[in-house]
């Protein structure tokens, strides 16, 4: 056997997470648009076909609600009392745009709050696959990548928040949550300086 | 609004789980089938049929494993390797049997560990619904009723075992390990007593 099962990587030192990057928030007609995660699709992408080609994991990590609102975040949870739910299970809302939509052999998970390790499967499949460091994208700074940054970085992966792939509301939201991060020793640096760098390992 | 929200309970005191019924080990020509598993679906039946007369939360949990093993038990992920994948998602193995099959308003979760609190949303749903206590059903004893029924202990929920309602392959080490629950204050009751019990309050 090689490193792949069913098209799925089995063994992978790296892992890239895709956070929260929903057509909700990022559809042209979503009332809710973050042009700022809009802005990063170009350089996920970019990355994240670089990953693949170099055999690291891509794990897309979906905000997933069920209709009651059972499972949502307790200041959100009017949102489905009053009949507008968000993020459904096979709806649109919850789909990654099209431009960076998973591909074959790609890890999907459902995660119901910020932090991406609390009440899913992310741990197991990271242990599964020995990954030794987290590479994050997604949106938003304040939220979802801080949380999922900081749990990582709690449980000793190095980790690395990808400047040019993660976004906020405001470009000062963003900088002062960069600002904490890199004082928690997160490494917060461009996608490119990666690539870049790998070329001369 | 009332209590359901899309034919899903926004609110239970009592919460049923069925754990790892699946027709994997069930069905007629299962390499594996279980027995005794198998004998305990009318029991379940019956008491899910009550539970949902009286508005309690039904959870199915199910054993799903990625194709890739690399999220399966340790000890297991041989058969993933040498191509006999289990509770693949999608497939049938992976299914409820159709007698005990879920109905519309039932919540269901993967997990991929005898835990059935490990790497699922399963404590998020409960404190969702405000669950206060807590019935197992399913199968088997030593592992996913016995780790699932500790866990739910641990965590201070009142726990029931329904012992017409779980199995393990042969009597004695369900005797075994009702030995043991019960003397971590784990109630072990034949889901008879519950429905008759409630006819008295």
């Amino acid at each position: 056997m090689g490193n792949k099962i069913g098209g799925m990587l089995t063994q992978a030192d790296n892992a890239i997470l895709v956070i929260d990057m929903q057509k909700e928030w990022l559809a042209p007609d979503a009332p809710f648009r973050n042009d700022n995660a809009v802005a990063t699709i170009p350089a996920i992408k970019k990355f994240l076909d670089w990953g693949r080609a170099n055999d690291w994991a891509i794990i897309y990590v979906y905000r997933v609600q069920r209709i009651s609102g059972i499972d949502a975040d307790m200041f959100r949870r009017h949102f489905f009392e009053d009949g507008q739910p968000y993020c459904l299970p096979g709806s649109v809302g919850a789909e990654m745009p099209d431009e960076i939509a998973p591909q074959s052999g790609d890890i999907q998970i459902h995660k119901q709050r910020f932090d991406c390790f609390m009440g899913t499967d992310l741990e197991i499949v990271l242990r599964g696959l020995g990954v030794k460091n987290i590479y994050i994208t997604g949106t938003q700074y304040p939220n979802c990548i801080r949380t999922t940054a900081v749990a990582s970085m709690e449980r000793n992966y190095p980790t690395t928040v990808l400047t040019d792939c993660c976004s906020a509301l405001t470009k000062e939201v963003a900088e002062a949550n960069i600002y904490d991060l890199k004082n928690m020793g997160i490494r917060c640096i461009p996608s490119t300086d990666v690539i870049e760098k790998s070329k001369t390992v």
